[in-house]
């Protein structure tokens, strides 16, 4: 699994455990699943909404502002699988099958242009 | 970045310049960034409705569903970056910042693998 | 109640209990909650990307186009609430109460137009 | 138009040119129509959201709390309508057409089973 996923699902995982943690995802864990589910569709429209942002007039700043609200997207996505018991590598699964990645994958390694474990 | 997105990223890059190419991926750069944004939208609304499934009732099969859902909203968020000619790195730099990864990331590679405890 | 939302409930209840119905709402009942919800999603979708298309540029048609996204939205609105076996009065008696609107309704009402200054 | 639509929409108009209004309407015409166009998206999610937890477990509170979600998606649906100048008889009217309501209303009229004016 990409490297970047399972090092912030390890903290999300750990998150969990830690019954005394007052961060901003115990938080959420704590709100149950509508809360995490109503974050997900904010981020998605502030997906949405920057995207079309960024087409009306694009900029440096608005391109780091599409990219902030992915991140959000994605991150909220996460912790909705944590909450519910569920690893990303579920999802990345899905994609590699879909996509016959992982050739890809083999041949990026060999070519070194990026660096899988 | 994650080895994953990065070959789901080369994937989606190569079919934005096959003109020909009559993919999917193809299909959606053709039609144009709110058709893109449509499908970000839906998937959104999947992903909820596979979450609240699972919730009241747990299967293998709802939580492959739930993980179907989650690929394809990642999904078209990569094809709508790459439409926009933006990497999803820019995206992971965001998500290791916000958490402080980079430290993660060693540790693991340190570990030599790639599945957190 | 709103003349033209008691019209369309009759309408949306009628169409329930007409088993042979082949209509698009007969199809939406068919396919079930999910399905209705799904086009809720969709629709407040389409509505965001209408209004963001008419700020960057204001037309007639940009306008129709919103309008009929609106409609869109509210209709499968009323779709989900005849589905679930309620009455659109339940939401708009909650406007009512919310804004103080039955004084404002009789008002309306004593001198005889519906078109308000 | 609806009678309770119409009246809603008075209210509307008269906090968008009421400049000291501190009301909460007048905050979402401040912060622009991004922030509207969230509150619809929120809205929408919220809709989903109480309608999965109604299937799941019908009660009189569970239909409420439908019902206000409803009322929050029209609310914000007429708020960002009358920040572009626009009158909810446009959506109306759409749905009119599409449904042929028209008729249906004259023959509400004659039955005298509502009160249009």
């Amino acid at each position: 699994m990409s490297d970047i996923l399972t090092a912030l699902n390890t903290i999300l995982e750990q998150r969990k455990s830690s019954a005394a943690d007052s961060s901003y995802v115990a938080s959420l864990y704590d709100q149950g699943l509508n809360k995490i589910l109503e974050k997900i569709g904010e981020e998605a429209t502030e997906v949405i909404l920057a995207a079309k942002d960024l087409e009306a007039q694009s900029s440096d700043a608005a391109q780091r502002a599409l990219a902030g609200e992915v991140a959000d997207l994605w991150f909220h996505s996460m912790v909705m699988l944590a909450h519910l018991d569920m690893n990303p590598d579920a999802v990345t699964d899905i994609l590699k099958e879909r996509f016959g990645l992982s050739g890809l994958e083999e041949k990026a390694a060999r070519t070194g242009h990026n660096t899988p474990p």
